[in-house]
C-alpha cells in the first residue's frame, strides 16, 4: 500500500539546499544527524560555496545534481526560498521540507512570502512541508531529516527498545514533537516517525495525521495541536483512525486566554475555541492528554499491552505503603480494585509469606520476590477472569539486582492477555529499564500518570464510532422569511423553530390589550406572560415576566405591569407585544444550545439547567448534527446525568424525547449553518417518561444579526 | 536548642545489635551504608559469632562494649528483641531503632511482642523507633542508619546539590520515605533527615514530625501517612509547624476502600476516615499531595524560592508551542498569566527578535538565548511588580550547551525576590542539572506537577492559622435528660438543640388530635406538619410530611393522613405525635453536620443542600470546634459559594448568621463529644442578609443510641 506522501516521508534521495560545513548551525546539524543515523539513500548537499562537505560531493545547484531526487530540504534565507523551490520543480523534485523561518510567524513581508509558497505548491503539485518546520525523523528507515538534537546518536547511550509497536508523532510545534520523542525514547518506546508541521503553507497537520493513520509501521499516534488549518482532511483522517482502531493521543494547547493570545501571535492561525476541539476529539475517540509524561504513559501502555477489557485492577506490590498508594491512585480515577475471590487468594497465599496479603492490593512482601512469588502471582492474575488490568508497584532502582527473569516475564508480556503495567516508586535504574525492555516492559515512574492512562484506556476501550447521522429533511429548509428581522425576540425565535418542525407549546402573541380577552378564550390557567421586544435580550432583568397567572383579572393587570416595566427600564425599546403561554408542568431543567465554531462549524451543547449546574460548568458539546443515539451518549457524559434517571426516588425523565430534541436542534444548526449563528433553548423541561419535553424559552441568533443590542 | 530526640536522630555512637558480615543481608547493608557515608562517630557491631567485622571490633554483647552509646540499632529475630532491649537498658543506652520485623504487622504472637516493647519503653523511658522500621538517614551528619539502597554512595555519581534549604521526611512506609529521598536527591534537593517510623510501638509519626519541626536544619517537611497513632503529639506538632511557618507537604494514603482494606491489614492501625485527615491538614495549612513527583516538585520550589506574593505568572519560553502549553497549565490551576504592561513589553522587545512576543507568554525565541536576552528578560520580570512567579519553559537536554551563565543566574536566584521555576520540556541532561545547581536551580520536567505546585504555594501563602476558638459556655452543658431516649426523633433532636442554646422556630408537638385546635390558636398559616416517631428515621419516605397547610380544615385532614400513612408504612412504629411548624421563608439550602472521627474526634461539615450539590459532593469539613471566622472560611471553600453571595441578581444570603450557627453546632459537637455521635441540620435555609437562618429539620444521633433502626 502506498500513500502520496511516501516519497516525502520515506525518500530514497535527499538534496539539502543550503548545506553547510558549520557543524553547530542548523544546516550542518541536519546533515550531521542524517549521516550519523546512517540514512541508507543518497544525500546531495547543495551550496555553491563548497566543492564538498564532510566527504560528500556538494553541488552548486539542484540542477547540477543530475539524478532523481525524492525530497529537497531547504535551509536558506527566507527571501531565497521561492527561487529554490522553482529550481526544485524544474529538477522534478516532488517534495520539499522548508526549515527556513521568517514567514507567517514573523508577520510583515513574511506573510506574503508564505502565501507565495502555498500558491506555488498548488500550481505545481509539489508537496511542501513548512516553512519554519523542524523536519521529521523516520526512525525505522533511519531518515533524520531534522536539526533536533533529540535524534543525535550517542554511542555511549544506545537506543533502549522495549516495544515492537511504534508510536508516530505529528506536532504543530517541532520543539514539542521532538520532546514527545525524547521522553518516549528514554522509556524504550519504538518510533515510526516524528513529523513537525511548521507553518503548514501546503501540508497540514490533518494530512500528516492521515499519513500516520495509513502507515502500517505506526501503531499509536501522538498529536500536538495548536490550531487545525486543513479541517476537512483532519476530520477525514480522524474518522479513518477511528475506523481502523488506531489510537490517537492528542494534546491541544491554547486552552487558556493567555495560551490563546500566544497561539494567535505564534502561529498566525486561529487557535479556535477549545470546547469544539474537545467535542471533535470525543466524537472520534481521541484520547486527550494535557501533560507530556501522561501522554507518553498512555502511549507506553498502548505499545506494550492490549486494551483493557474492563476496569478491575489488581495492584501487586512488595511494599505495603506503596501498594495502598497504587490502589488509591487508580480508585481516584474511578477504576475498581476489587477484593480477590477466596480461591484466587488461596492460590496466591501459597506463594507468599504469612504476613503478606492476597486480598488486593496484593502485598507479596520483599521476601516473595526472591522466592519467585512475584512472577507467579502476576501469572495467576494474568490468567484470572476476575481482573482486567495488573499494576505492579515495585522498586526498580537497583543497578545490580532484578526482580524478574526474562525467561518468565517475556511469555507473559507476549501473550497480551491484559495490560500489565510496571510502576517503580523509586527512580528506575538503566539496568532495570534495559533488563525489562528485553521482555517488552516499559517501566513507568509517575503514579498519577499511570492511573490516568488506565482510566483513559478503559474509556477508550468502550468507544464506539457513531455513524454520520442522516440529515432530515433532505431538502434544505426555507427559513428566508424568518431571516430578515435583525435581532430575534423569543416569539420570533420560536416561530422560526416551529417553521423548522420543532414542537413548541401553543402560545399567543397579544399585540394590543384589547386582544387579550379574545386571545385567552380557550387558555388553560395558570399562564405565564412575557414581554416581547427585539430590543430586550433578557426579559427578567426588566421585570418582563409574570408567572402563575390564575385569572383574567390577573392577566389584565399583568399586561399593564409588563408594558410599564419595559417602558421604565427600556424606554426606547420597540415592543412587539406580550406572549401568553401555559405554565409548563414540572420537569428536570435542561439547556440546549448550538453555535458555529470557526474551525469545525456547527456545534451542539446540552447541560443541566439552573444556577448550581452553571457554577459547575457541567455541559457536553459535540459537532452537529448528532443522532438521537449520540444525544443519549452526550447526556450520559453529564456529571448530573443521574438527575435524569430517577435520582432519589424522583420519576425517570423522558430522556428519549430529550435526545430527539437535541438531535433535531443539532440538525437545524447544521443545515442552516449559513443563516443561524446560535440557538439557545433554556430552559427545556424534561417531564417523566412518556410525557415529553417542553421548551419554555428560546433564542435564535442569526448570522446576519446585529449583535450590538441596546 | 536541643530536643529530647537529638540523641536518637543525631547520635555520636551507635551499637548494631545483630551486625553481620554478609554484605547483602539487612544488617550487613546497614553497616556498609553507615561506613560508606562516613559516619564520624563510633560504631560498635554486636554479634557473639565474630571477633570483628570489616576491620571493626565486634562485641559479644552490648555490656561488653564498656563505653557510652547513644543509639542501639536492633536487627535480630523478633523473639530476641525484648531481651536485647533489656541489655541496652542495663548498659544505659537511651535509644533504640528496631529494624527487625515479625511484630504487629504479622499478627498472632507478634502483636503481644510489640505490646511488650511498648510497655518496656514506657517503663524504662527508653525511646524506641520501630519495630519493622527501615531506619533513618541524617544526611548532613552522615548517619545512614538504614538498609535502604537509596543512601548508597556511588563514587561515579556524586550527590547533586542545588539547594541550601533542606527537606526532612517522616514516613510511615520506609519504602516510600526513601523513595521521596531518592527522587528529591536526583533533582539536587538537600536533605536533613529521612525517618521511617515502622510500627510505632513507642515513637510515633507525630513525635517525629515534631522533631523535624524544631530541627533547625529542616526547612520543608514531607510527611507520608497511613494512619496517625499519636494524635495529640501530631496535632501539637502540626500547630507548631504552622506557627513556625515551616511548610509540611503531606501524603495520606488509604483514601480508597481498597487502600483502606490494605492499610488495616498492613499496619494494624485504624486508617481513619480520610475527610477528617484532610480537615486537619487544612486547619494547619499542610500542603496535600497525592503524587511522589508532584510532592517533590512542591518541595523543589519551596527549597529554591520564596513563597509567591500573588498568583500572576510570567511564562518565559524559547518555543512558542511549549510556552502556550505552560500558560495553559498554570491557567488550568486557576493562576493568572496576565498580558504584560506596554512599558515592560517595550523593555523586553528591545532584547528579543521581532518575531518573538513580549506579551506573556514571553517568547524570546531561540536566537535571544545566545544574545543574552533570556537572562535579561528574566531579570526584568524578577524586578517587576506586575508578576509574582516566573516560569521558564525551555529545553535543557543538551550535554554540552547551557542557556545560562552562572555569574548572571546565581544573583537572581540568591535575591529570592519571587519564585523562578525552570521547566524543561525535553528531559534535562545531567550536564544541565549540574550546571544550574551551581546557581541554586532545580530543573523540573513535569509541567502539570509544576502548575499544581504553584497553585498550592499560592494558596499556602494565603494561609492564616486560626486561633483555637473559645468554648462557650465554659461549664459543660447538662444534656443528661435528653440522653436517655435511645433514637431521637426530629422533635427530640430539636429539644436537645434548644437546650444547648440553638435558635429554632417555634414548633408544637401535637400528641392527640383533640389538642390540634388549641395548639394552633396563634399559629401563622401556612404551616408544615410532620409525623414524629423515634422509629421513623426518614419521614418523607412514609408520607409523613405535609407542607403549605393554609387552613384549620386542611390541618385536621393532614393530621389524619399523617397518622394513617405512618400506620400503613410502619405499623409497629410508636408515634410521638405530629410536629406543627410555620413554613420557613425562602433561602439558600444548606446542610450542616457533625460526627466523631475515630482518630481526630469531633468534626463539623457544611455544604450546599439539594440534589445537584449532593451529586457534586461539594462539602467542607473542619475539626470541631470552629470559630465564626473559621466557619466563614469553610463557606468560602465551597465551589457553590457564589450562591451565598448574590449569584445572578439574587439577594446576598446572611452568611454571618450561618457562620454563627456552624460555630455553635461545632462547639456543641465538641463539648458533648462523649454523648453526641452525630448532628445533622438539613436543610438550613439561609435568608437574605439581616434575616438570619432557619433550621428546617434536624437529627441528633447519640453515642448510646441503638443505631439499628427498625
Amino acid at each position: 500500500m502506498t500513500h502520496p506522501l511516501d516519497s516525502l516521508f520515506s525518500p530514497s534521495s535527499i538534496a539539502i539546499i543550503g548545506a553547510s560545513r558549520d557543524p553547530v548551525k542548523i544546516p550542518g546539524l541536519l546533515l550531521n544527524f542524517l549521516r550519523k543515523n546512517e540514512f541508507p539513500g543518497e544525500i546531495y548537499p547543495v551550496n555553491p560555496n563548497y566543492p564538498d562537505i564532510g566527504g560528500l560531493a556538494c553541488y552548486p545547484s539542484v540542477a547540477a545534481i543530475g539524478r532523481p531526487i525524492d525530497l529537497a530540504i531547504v535551509i536558506i534565507p527566507a527571501r531565497a526560498v521561492l527561487g529554490a523551490l522553482r529550481e526544485c520543480a524544474d529538477a522534478k523534485i516532488p517534495n520539499a521540507v522548508i526549515i527556513s523561518s521568517g514567514f507567517g510567524e514573523e508577520g510583515g513581508d513574511g506573510i506574503a512570502m508564505q502565501q507565495a509558497i502555498a500558491d506555488f505548491a498548488r500550481a505545481t503539485g509539489m508537496r511542501i512541508s513548512g516553512p519554519n518546520a523542524e523536519g521529521f525523523f523516520n526512525e525505522p528507515k533511519q531518515i533524520a531529516a531534522t536539526f533536533s538534537p533529540t535524534v543525535d546518536v550517542k554511542p555511549d547511550a544506545p537506543r533502549l527498545l522495549a516495544t515492537t509497536r511504534r508510536i508516530g508523532i505529528v506536532a504543530q510545534s517541532g520543539g514539542i514533537g521532538f520532546a514527545f520523542y525524547n521522553r518516549a525514547r528514554a522509556l524504550g518506546i519504538a518510533l515510526s516517525n516524528v513529523i513537525s508541521t511548521g507553518n503548514e503553507s501546503d501540508l497540514g497537520a490533518g494530512e500528516c495525521l492521515d499519513y500516520l493513520v495509513q502507515d502500517p509501521s505506526t501503531d499509536v499516534i501522538l498529536l500536538f495541536v495548536e490550531g487545525i488549518r486543513d479541517t476537512e482532511k483532519f476530520l477525514a483522517a480522524a474518522r479513518r483512525a477511528a475506523e481502523a482502531g488506531k489510537p490517537v493521543i492528542v494534546t491541544k494547547v491554547g486552552r487558556s486566554g493567555a495560551g490563546e493570545r500566544a497561539a494567535a501571535s505564534h502561529t498566525a492561525s486561529m487557535a479556535g475555541w477549545t470546547a469544539a476541539y474537545d467535542a471533535v476529539f470525543a466524537k472520534y475517540g481521541f484520547i486527550v492528554s494535557n501533560d507530556l509524561d501522561e501522554a507518553v504513559a498512555i502511549a507506553a501502555v498502548l505499545t506494550t499491552s492490549p486494551l483493557p477489557r474492563g476496569d478491575r485492577v489488581a495492584v501487586v506490590t512488595v511494599s505495603g505503603g506503596a501498594g495502598i498508594w497504587g490502589a488509591d491512585a487508580v480508585c481516584a480515577q474511578g477504576l475498581q480494585v476489587p477484593e480477590l475471590s477466596e480461591p484466587l487468594q488461596a492460590s496466591i497465599r501459597a506463594l507468599i509469606p504469612s504476613y503478606g496479603s492476597a486480598r488486593n492490593p496484593v502485598d507479596i512482601t520483599a521476601q516473595a520476590v526472591h522466592s519467585g512469588g512475584l512472577q507467579k502471582t502476576i501469572d495467576l492474575l494474568d490468567a484470572s477472569d476476575e481482573i482486567d488490568i495488573i499494576l505492579v508497584v515495585i522498586s526498580l532502582s537497583s543497578e545490580t539486582r532484578m526482580p524478574f527473569k526474562a525467561a518468565e516475564l517475556t511469555p507473559l508480556m507476549g501473550a497480551q492477555n491484559k495490560p500489565v503495567v510496571f510502576y517503580s516508586y523509586t527512580l528506575p535504574s538503566n539496568f532495570a529499564r534495559k533488563g525489562l525492555a528485553e521482555s517488552g516492559v516499559v517501566v513507568l515512574s509517575g503514579l498519577t500518570h499511570i492511573a490516568v492512562a488506565l482510566r483513559q484506556l478503559v474509556q477508550h476501550s468502550r468507544f464506539i464510532l457513531s455513524a454520520e447521522p442522516e440529515i432530515s429533511p433532505s431538502t434544505p429548509l426555507d427559513l428566508s422569511r424568518h431571516l430578515s428581522g435583525g435581532a430575534l425576540s423569543e416569539y420570533d425565535s420560536k416561530r422560526l423553530l416551529r417553521a423548522a418542525g420543532v414542537a413548541l407549546p401553543d402560545e399567543i402573541l397579544v399585540e394590543e390589550k384589547a386582544g387579550l380577552t379574545a386571545a385567552m378564550a380557550g387558555a388553560d390557567f395558570p399562564l405565564v406572560m412575557k414581554i416581547q421586544s427585539r430590543d430586550i435580550a433578557h426579559k427578567s432583568e426588566v421585570g418582563g415576566v409574570r408567572v402563575n397567572i390564575a385569572t383574567m383579572e390577573q392577566a389584565l393587570a399583568a399586561y399593564d405591569a409588563l408594558l410599564a416595566n419595559a417602558s421604565a427600564h427600556r424606554p426606547s425599546a420597540a415592543i412587539q407585544g406580550v406572549l401568553v403561554a401555559p405554565m409548563a408542568s414540572k420537569g428536570v431543567e435542561i439547556i440546549i444550545g448550538t453555535l458555529q465554531d470557526v474551525t469545525f462549524g456547527p456545534m451542539v451543547m446540552v447541560g443541566l439547567g439552573g444556577v448550581i449546574t452553571e457554577l459547575f460548568k457541567d455541559v457536553v458539546w459535540r459537532p452537529a448534527p448528532v443522532s438521537t443515539a449520540d444525544a443519549r451518549a452526550m447526556l450520559d457524559g453529564l456529571k448530573a446525568a443521574p438527575l435524569l434517571h430517577g435520582f432519589r426516588g424522583a420519576p425517570k425523565a423522558d430522556v428519549g424525547a430529550l435526545a430527539e430534541l437535541i438531535a433535531q436542534i443539532s440538525q437545524l444548526a447544521s443545515t442552516a449553518r449559513d443563516q443561524i449563528a446560535e440557538i439557545e433553548l433554556n430552559p427545556v423541561l424534561v417531564h417523566p417518561v412518556g410525557e415529553g419535553v417542553t421548551i419554555v424559552d428560546a433564542l435564535v441568533v442569526l448570522t446576519t444579526t446585529d449583535l450590538q443590542r441596546k
